[in-house]
C-alpha cells in the first residue's frame, strides 16, 4: 500500500517533511473515528495532516495504534465518541448495531456516515438512514463514501475533489462541508438525508449514461457490418467467386464506421425535432414529455461524443488505405493494365471532382465535430456560457450533420441509382446511412418555415392554444429553459 | 421542458426519489421568491432539493401553485416578502415598478436580481442597479443570471458552474455566496454593485475573445485562398490552357491553411516582442502600453489556438492526398511514362531528402503545437504551476515556430529562386507566408543578445532609464508579472 | 505591463466600469499590504475590486502612491501594520528584518506570507518561518506565492485558480482563505505552517512528475534510434553498399517510436504487477513497498501519456509514408519491373492478410490509447467515480496493451525467424521491443489463476499469512486502496 507522500499530499514531492507537526496545539478541533480499516487510517492521516487534531474509537485499541499516525490518540470507543463534536463512522452497516452503546454519548454530535453499499440499492433504506434510525438524536451526515482511501492518502489528484454530501440538520452539514474543504476537497450538498441512498449508490455505478448509447452504436455497428459482410464480401464470392475476405479487417469496417457515425449523429438531433413537433401538437410547453424523450434528450452528448469517435476512426482508417499492401497492388496491376492496353493518360474528371469533393466535405465534418468534442470536455464547457454552448451545440452541430450528409452524398453520387451495386438486392450502405439523417434535416427544415417557427416561438414563450391570452411572465423570456430544445 | 431528474440533479440516475422531502424541518432557512416563470420554478425546485424552505409571491397564488413543488408555499407577493430574509426578484426589468408596494417590507433584507438584458448594455444603468435605487433600504446582491433554468433542473452538468455575484454588501454577498454553494453552484464574487452591469452582459456574449482572432484568420484565409486561386488555378489555364480546377477543394485550401497556421503564429508572438521593445525604447516598465497592444497580448491563446487547427486540418488535408483519385492518375500515368520512356529505376535523392526533412519537421512541429494546445485546456492549465506555463508557451511555443518555419523553408528549398514559379509575377505562397515568422524569428534572436537581453532584465526588475538608481524592491524579482511578456 | 482589464478581472470584456468603486463603504473589511512592488501593486488593485478596503504601507509613502488605485490608501509602515487587522507581507525575505519595528503593531494579527524562494528549498527553514521567528506573536499564514502578479490582475483566466495555504492558527487560516475565495481563487488548506517550505517550493518547480518518464523515454528512445540506425541504415550500407541514409528523418524515427511507446506502456503495468507479486510474496499488504516502487506507481500516468504520444507520432509518420517521395518512387520501379518481367497480375494473399490486420490493430490500440489520454484530463478524470476510473486505467488499459502486442507480433509476422533480418546479429526492433509487453501480459495471466487470484483477494482484504485469522473489519472491502493496485 503506497503512502509514501501522505503528509503533504496536495503537492507533488515525494519527500516528506519531519517535523512540528507532531505538536499541534490543542487548539485544534478534535474529530473522532470509529473504526479501524483502511478508510479510517488513510482519514486519521488526512485530517492530522490538515491540522485536526484526532481520536480513534476502537474495541482492541493497543492492537492498532500501531497503524495510525503518531498524532493521532487512539482509544476506547466509548471514549472517542465522547470526546469529539464530530465523529466518523467506518464501519461496515452490519456492524451499525455493535455501536448501540454509544447512543447517549452520540447524542445532539455530528455523525458522519461514509459507508458504501455492495451492490446497487434500488428501494431499501441507505446506510445512513440506517444509521440514523440507529441514533435518533444524532444529526446524521452522509458523506465520503465517493472518496477512496487511495484519494484521501495521495490527495485529489487523479480522481475527483467532490464529496457529496447531504443530511437534514443544517449546522452539521455545514461543519462537515467545512471539514471537507480543510482537507482540500470539495463539498456538495445533495439536500436532505433521503438523497444518501443515491449517493451511495454513486461509487457503484459504471458509466451509467453511457450505457444505452454505447449498446446503440455497438448494435448499429453489427447490424450493419453483416450488412456490408452480405453486400461487399459475401456476394462477390458467391456470385463471381471473387475470394475479397482481406476486406473484412478494414475495409468492411471502414464502410460501417461512418455509417454508424450518421445514424448516430442524427439520433443527437432527433430529439430535439421530436420535442418541439410535441410542443407544436399539444398546443403549450407546460406538458411533460415521455419519459423516454426526457432520457434520449439527456443522452445526446454521449451519443454526439460516439458518433465523433466512429467518424474519427474512419477517417485514420481512411487515412491508412494508401498504406496497405492490398492498394499498392491495385495500383501496379492497373499501371501493368494501363501500360499493356493504353490509353497513355488516364483521367476521368467526374472522379477527380467527386473525390476530392467528398474528402473535402469530410475533412470539413470531421473538423466540426472535434470542436464540438473539445466543447464537450467539463472544463471548457464550464467557460462557456449558455449562448455560447448553444451555438455550438446547435449552430455548429447542425452544420456538422450538413457537412456530413454531404460528405456521403457526394460519396454516393450516382451509384444510389445504379442497379449493379444492388447486390442481392441490398441498397448501397451509404443509401442506408442517409436515411435518418436526411429525415432530421428535413424536419429542422420544417420547424423554420416561418408560421411555424412563430408559432413554436409563442408557445416556448407560455402561450397556450387551450387557454387562450394567458398572463406571460416576461422574465420567461430571458434565462430560457426552452432555448435548449429550440435551438437544436 | 424535460425535468424528469430534478430532485437529485448532481446524481447521474433519473430515478426521483419519493419521500421525506416533504418533510422539510422548519429548522431550514426561508427563500423568498417573487414572480412565477421558468425561472422561479426551477429556482424552488432546486432550492427546495438542497433543504430550504421556499416561499413563492404571485399576483395570482392559486393559479400557479400546481406548477410549484409541493413543498414551496405559494402566496402573495406581500406575504412572501415579509416571511423571508432573503428573497429573489424572478420578474423581468419592465415589472420592477410594480413590486414598488414591496419597499418596506423587503427593507433591511438582502433581494437578489437574477435578471438579463435583451442587448449588450454599454452605458445604461444594470437592471440591479435600477432594483437598488428602487429599493433604497434593501441590499440588493446581483448574482445567478448566468445560470439558465434548465442548469438550475438539471444541475451544473454541462455547463459552468461558476455564478458570479456582485453587492454593495458584504454580508448580503456572503449569504447568497452560501446559498449558491449549498446549490451545488460555484460562487465568484466580483466586487460591488457597479460591476452588475457586466454581469449582465456575460449571458449575451457571443465568444468576445474569439471574434478578433476568428475575423483575422478568415480573412487571411480568403487573402491566400485568392491568391493561390490565381496563382496554382488560374495562371496554367490563362497561360498554358490546363484546366486544374479540380483542385479548388482540396489542394489550395491545403496550401492555404498552413500559410494562414504560419502567420496567425507568428501573431502569436509578435506582441510580446513589441512590448519588450516598446520597453527598452521607453526604458522603463512602468509605462503602460497602447490600448491595441494590450488586446492583442489577451488575445494570444486564442489566436494559438487557431494556428493549431490550421495546422491540424492541414496534415488531415495533406495525409488525405495519396488517396484521391487524382493521385491514382498522376501515379499510373508517370508509370506509364517511365515504362514506355525509361530509365527503368527512378531516384532523385536531392527531392528525396527535401520532401522527408520537410514532412518530418511538420510532423514535429504539429506534435509540439498539440502539446501546445493540450496544455491550454482549461483543466490542465490549472494544474500548472507559472514556470511550467510559461515554459510551455514559450520554450515549446518558439521551438514549434521554429520547426514550422523550418518545415516551409524545406518545403519551398530552392523554389523561391526559380522564375518559372512567379507566375503572374507573383511569388509561391510559401515565400509571403514566411516573412512574418521569419521576422519574429529574428526579432526574439535579437532579444537574446546579451546587452539587449541584460538591458531588457534590468528594465523588467523595476531599472528605469530616466529616474536613474530607484530604490528597488527584490520581491519583484520574484512573483514575475513581466515574465509574461519577457519569456514569450 | 498589460493591466487593461484589472477593476473586472473575471469578464472577458475589457471595458473598465468608470464609477462608483471609489467609494467603498467604511462598512469593508480593511485589509494591509506592507511593500510596493508589482506583487503588492496587483493584490491592492484585486482587493479593491473585491470590496475590500486596502492601506499599503511604504518606507517612502508619497513616492509610490500614484502606483497603487486611488482607493486604496499609501501611508507608512507602521499605520498600515496599526490600522488593519490582516497584514499582507510583500517584501523579499531579506528584508524582513527591516519590519523588526512593527513587531507590536502586528501582534494577534494574521499576518500572510506571500514570498517565493530562488531556488528549490531542501532543508532551510521556509521564508513564512522566518518571518514567524521574527513575530512569534503574529498569526504567520503562508499563501498566495503560487499566484503571480500577472494572474492576479488578470483573474484565474488561463492559470490555476488555487491558492495552496498553510498556518498553524486555524481562525487566521480561515480568514485568508475567505479573503482568497472573495478575490475568485480556490484556497486550498495544507495544514501547519511547517509545510510552508512546500509551498515555497511549488512555484519553482518545472514539471517535477514528468522528469523521470521523459528521461525515460528519451533515453529508450535515444537507444533504439541508434539500434535501428545500425539495423537498418548502417548494415545495408557496409554490407551491400546501399545507400540508404535518407531513411534517418522518418523511416527510422517510425520503426523506433512504436518501440519506445510499447515499453513505456509495459512500463505501466509493471509496478503494479511487482506490487501484486510482493503482496504475495510476503502474505501481507501492511508492508511498506520499496520506495521505488512506491514511486514508480505514482508516475504511471505520464508514462502512459508518453507512450500515447509515441503512438500517436507513429500513426501520423506512419500515414505519411505514402505521401513521401521515397514511397513514389518504389511504386513507380516496381510498376516498371512487372510490366518488364510480368507477372501481369501481382497478388500475395499472406502479405495483404498481414498488412490489414496489423494495421487494424494497431489503429484500434491508438484508438483505445486516445480514450485513455481523454480520461486522464482533470476534468474528465473529476467525473468519474473510483470503479469507473479504474475500469477506463486498468481493463481499457490492458486491452490497449494487448493490441499493441498483437499490432507488433502481426507485423513481425514470421520475420523473427528469418537469419536473413538479424542484421549485425541484431534481432529486428520489434523482437526487443515485444519481450517486455509480452512478459507483463504473462504476468497478469499468472495473477488470473484462480488460486493465485483468490489468495490475493484475501490478502488484500486484510487476511495475513504469519498472524493467522486476524479481525477484519469489513468496511475495508468498500473504499478499496487495494483496488488501486489488484486491478491493474
Amino acid at each position: 500500500m503506497p503512502q509514501g507522500d501522505m503528509k503533504q499530499p496536495l503537492l507533488r514531492s515525494s519527500r516528506r517533511p519531519q517535523g512540528p507537526l507532531s505538536d499541534v496545539g490543542t487548539d485544534a478541533p478534535l474529530v473522532g473515528i470509529l473504526g479501524t480499516g483502511d478508510f479510517s487510517r488513510s482519514l486519521a492521516q488526512r485530517l492530522v495532516a490538515s491540522g485536526y487534531r484526532v481520536v480513534i474509537g476502537s474495541r482492541t485499541p493497543k492492537r492498532f495504534s500501531g497503524l495510525f499516525p503518531e498524532e493521532a490518540e487512539v482509544t476506547t470507543q466509548q471514549e472517542a465518541a465522547s470526546q469529539a463534536d464530530l465523529v466518523f463512522v467506518g464501519l461496515f452497516v452490519e456492524h451499525y448495531s455493535t455501536l448501540s452503546e454509544l447512543k447517549e454519548a452520540l447524542a445532539g454530535k455530528t455523525v458522519v456516515d461514509v459507508s458504501n453499499g455492495t451492490s446497487i440499492n434500488h428501494d431499501g433504506p441507505s446506510n445512513a438512514e440506517q444509521l440514523a434510525t440507529l441514533f435518533p438524536d444524532s444529526l446524521v451526515v452522509k458523506g465520503f463514501n465517493v472518496i477512496s482511501a487511495w484519494t484521501l492518502q495521495t490527495g485529489p489528484r487523479d480522481g475527483s475533489r467532490q464529496v457529496l454530501l447531504c443530511g437534514d440538520n443544517v449546522a452539521a452539514k455545514t461543519s462537515v462541508a467545512q471539514l471537507c474543504r480543510d482537507m482540500g476537497f470539495l463539498p456538495v450538498d445533495l439536500g436532505r438525508l433521503s438523497s444518501a441512498r443515491d449517493i451511495e449508490n454513486v461509487p457503484l455505478r459504471l458509466f451509467p449514461v453511457w450505457t444505452t448509447p454505447v449498446v446503440l452504436a455497438l448494435s448499429l455497428f453489427f447490424f450493419f457490418y453483416f450488412f456490408n459482410f452480405l453486400h461487399d464480401v459475401l456476394h462477390p464470392y458467391v456470385v463471381e467467386g471473387k475470394n475479397v475476405f482481406y476486406k473484412l479487417p478494414i475495409d468492411t469496417v471502414n464502410v460501417t464506421l461512418p455509417a454508424v457515425a450518421m445514424v448516430m449523429l442524427a439520433l443527437v438531433y432527433l430529439p430535439g425535432l421530436l420535442a418541439a413537433f410535441l410542443q407544436l401538437w399539444h398546443g403549450t410547453k407546460y406538458r411533460r414529455f415521455p419519459g423516454w424523450l426526457d432520457r434520449w434528450l439527456q443522452g445526446r452528448k454521449q451519443m454526439g461524443l460516439l458518433a465523433f469517435f466512429c467518424a474519427a476512426l474512419h477517417a485514420v482508417y481512411s487515412l491508412c488505405r494508401p498504406m496497405l499492401r492490398s492498394s499498392r497492388y491495385a495500383i501496379l496491376n492497373a499501371a501493368y493494365k494501363q501500360v499493356k492496353n493504353g490509353p497513355p493518360e488516364v483521367w476521368d474528371a467526374e472522379q477527380v471532382w467527386r473525390v476530392e469533393l467528398y474528402v473535402s466535405a469530410g475533412v470539413l465534418a470531421l473538423g466540426l465535430l472535434s470542436l464540438l468534442a473539445v466543447a464537450s470536455l467539463p472544463s471548457v464547457g464550464n467557460s462557456l456560457n449558455w449562448r455560447e454552448f448553444t451555438f455550438i451545440q446547435s449552430r455548429l452541430g447542425y452544420t456538422a450533420l450538413v457537412m456530413s450528409t454531404l460528405h456521403t452524398l457526394l460519396f454516393g453520387w450516382d451509384r444510389a441509382f445504379t442497379p449493379s451495386r444492388y447486390h442481392f438486392y441490398l441498397p448501397p450502405t451509404f443509401v442506408l446511412a442517409l436515411v435518418l439523417p436526411c429525415a432530421v434535416l428535413l424536419g429542422r427544415l420544417a420547424l423554420a418555415v416561418p408560421c411555424v417557427a412563430f408559432r413554436l416561438a409563442r408557445i416556448r414563450r407560455g402561450w397556450e392554444r387551450d387557454r387562450g391570452i394567458r398572463f406571460q411572465l416576461p422574465e420567461e423570456a430571458a434565462n430560457g429553459v426552452e432555448q435548449h430544445i429550440s435551438d437544436v
